[in-house]
């Protein structure tokens, strides 16, 4: 009795877990075990319904809704599902919000173990564990065969086995990248998993070597394999979980290249940390002397922004000489030291363009590895419209119509400026203000 | 006849120019003169009202409103004044947006004259502009004379004359900061006082040196000047207008004193670019082919944020050893290579509290310059409740209720703990969450 008790308790906290954490399927295979958990209040009087909706899973609100939960059940702060909604919480914050390339965290980057050298080294030689090979900053990938632009490119894999001998050479670079992320388990969940004896999910690591690249090819048993020559269009073309550890390994790695010596003394530097950290090899160095930003990875950040105009019906959008033909995109700019992210917008605008900028609105960021800025994605309000550029930085800026954008991005007839790639928070900023604007 | 039409055309221009800038004196004293303006349409029928809203300025809105404009009026969209407001506009932005301390403009940078030897020469030299003396990366200060804590510091300010035989040595850093902003100038307005010969605005720059600090004293004829020891304390007394500066100015001269020599070959560096850049001196070097970050200063992003329990009704505030007896902040950390700030929120949570989050919000950053750091503060809902601290980061985490947040911010008896001071972005994030609550 006691014993059926704790079962259908630990039933009822698992379902209320998986309500918390948006799991669709756990959701739907407890309810179609006990239906009536769909109005079970846990701690507190919470139901199921709350507790999705307050944690942003709003597909679940929909499906227990539509399962027919009780939506006017409060909980002992009297507060019913559309007072506790995330929604109401961060006000007004859009959670349909997008996910840019280079964006996703396929891995778990583990930072506590990079200075953990015993559980480091045995990660390195196990046989599950991957590595990517680069040179010149850019991973081995394989193309698809066909040579069409369609089509994806894959990161080839290595095993300990095959790259060993490069982990000798003095001039490789090393980066423990993080191990991978398990799927659709609560971390109650995978706890009682490990217990049956699951095996520790496989480490990734990256390596950049000077080694010749044709020999380097030869490791790989793929087809079609080239480390890519320009990655501003080549590395666009992976899947959004390749692009994300891209991203992670192309930063670091393109630090390493840079940052050999140390700044503050002009000594060479050691690798630690499973390549995190660079320390001075100058006993007498300042730089081991307390914390410094010498001796950790560099990440640029970077202000992008599309500019409304101030009738709300124009975007302002510029081009760099070097763009390609017809292509216009949102202008950005590096934010300076001292300076927060909306007056970096202000004053970045005002620079390129003449065009003077009024309230700020953040929308998303992405990490662009060429070598490691991160885009912070704006929308900004004008306040003027005459536009004055800087040929220094750009050569073209225009006020583009809705209906012009509308054209460029779906491909319109004559469209009267190219957008920039999908892959890019430029485009993604564009497509975000034209689905905003019809809401109005 | 043509001429009277030409006057009165260009008052309303000047009319729905202000209301568009939000300039409540201009408007006020146009209005007084004819009051008929306040319904004027302009350019696609868009009235005073909607060039306010549109553009966030309600302080203005309620002015217009309370002379009693027709707010039903329509332009050649069809949309009233509420349908182009800035909120509809950014969607739920807040704009009573908290300015954090180490935030305010009070300069304009004017980057492109960085590169204008003689534009730069000559303000260098000119009676009007604005030294500040660096020590160790201090700014040398005035102190309220009663010596207690209330008051404020205020920066020591030095003319060419004071200064010139320290540009000459070697060792001293030199930073143009920017030019003062014209007050309540649009940009029409300011260019036509240029023609009547008004002055150029004052430069400002920052001066390092590492001559002896007592001798340097003695060039001030303010009382009770320091360089003070405890930038993270003493840098917290200043005006806000002055923080600003001095933010600015501590961050690129934070990077210099760190960045002598190039990351990339170890050699030596010399200034350029009026202190916003340092090239490598050996001519070979790989650094000099191209751009790249290691010849411009540093800013590293910082993700700092409160989480807020699933309750709602709690946030999770940690301490750290070295913080003041009894104090609890938010949780920071810096973003990493190939990061999002998203999930740079949910990492750092998580590792430093084994707190899982899930939706995140932006809501404000703040420069924070010890050395060079952007603060990006940001709301975290959790989705679980469990704490598990790593101790090697910090001391204690816990759960504090609405009720103990709001007895420690405004002073109660015996609050639960101390918050951080008024001056940080973790205030304001505590404060804004506060506020956010109470309108549930
Ligand atoms: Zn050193
Ligand atoms: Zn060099």
């Amino acid at each position: 009795m006691s014993h059926e008790l704790s079962m259908q308790e630990e039933m009822v906290e698992k379902f209320l877990d998986a309500a918390a954490r948006g799991d669709l399927t756990m959701v739907s295979t407890l309810l179609s075990q006990v239906p009536s958990f769909i109005n079970h209040k846990g701690y507190r009087g919470w139901t199921p319904l709350m507790l999705a909706a307050r944690n942003g899973h709003f597909h679940l609100v929909e499906k227990l809704l539509s399962h027919g939960c009780d939506r006017f059940l409060v909980n002992s702060s009297s507060q019913r599902q559309t007072d506790v909604s995330c929604q109401r919480l961060l006000q007004g914050s859009d959670f349909d919000q997008q996910e840019n390339y280079f964006s996703r965290e396929t891995l778990d980057r583990m930072s506590a173990k990079r200075t953990d050298k015993v559980w480091l080294d045995a990660k390195q030689s196990h046989p599950d564990t991957i590595y990517l090979l680069f040179s010149n900053l850019s991973p081995m990938v394989s193309s698809p065969q066909d040579g069409n632009d369609g089509g994806e490119t894959k990161l080839c894999q290595f095993k300990y086995e095959v790259v060993k001998d490069l982990l000798q050479k003095p001039a490789t670079v090393l980066v423990f990248l993080g191990v991978e992320k398990r799927k659709n388990c609560s971390s109650s969940f995978s706890s009682s998993q490990t217990k049956g004896g699951v095996q520790d999910p496989a480490a990734w690591f990256a390596i950049c070597t000077d080694e010749d690249e044709a020999e380097l090819l030869k490791r790989c048993k793929q087809k079609n394999c080239s480390f890519p020559k320009m990655p501003n269009r080549d590395l666009l073309k992976l899947t959004e979980e390749e692009a994300g550890v891209v991203a992670q390994a192309r930063s670091v790695l393109g630090w390493h290249s840079r940052y050999s010596f140390c700044p503050t003394c002009g000594s060479s530097t050691k690798l630690e940390e499973g390549g995190y950290k660079r320390s001075c090899l100058n006993l007498d160095c300042r730089s081991l002397r307390g914390v410094h930003n010498t001796c950790y990875p560099r990440v640029d950040p970077v202000v992008i922004m599309l500019v409304i105009h101030p009738d709300g019906n124009q975007c302002l959008l510029g081009r760099k000489k070097v763009f390609p033909s017809g292509m216009f995109s949102c202008l950005a700019g590096f934010i300076e030291p001292g300076e927060t992210i909306e007056d970096a917008v202000r004053r970045e605008v005002e620079e390129e363009s003449g065009v003077k900028i009024g309230p700020v609105q953040y929308v998303s960021c992405q990490p662009w590895p060429m070598p490691s800025n991160l885009m912070i994605g704006c929308l900004a309000l004008a306040i003027s419209t005459d536009i004055r550029v800087d040929e220094n930085e750009i050569e073209e800026a225009r006020w583009f119509t809705r209906q012009q954008v509308i054209d460029s991005l779906f491909r319109g007839e004559s469209p009267a400026f190219t957008a920039p790639p999908r892959q890019t928070i430029a485009h993604q900023l564009i497509k975000h203000w034209i689905g905003m604007n019809s809401n109005l």
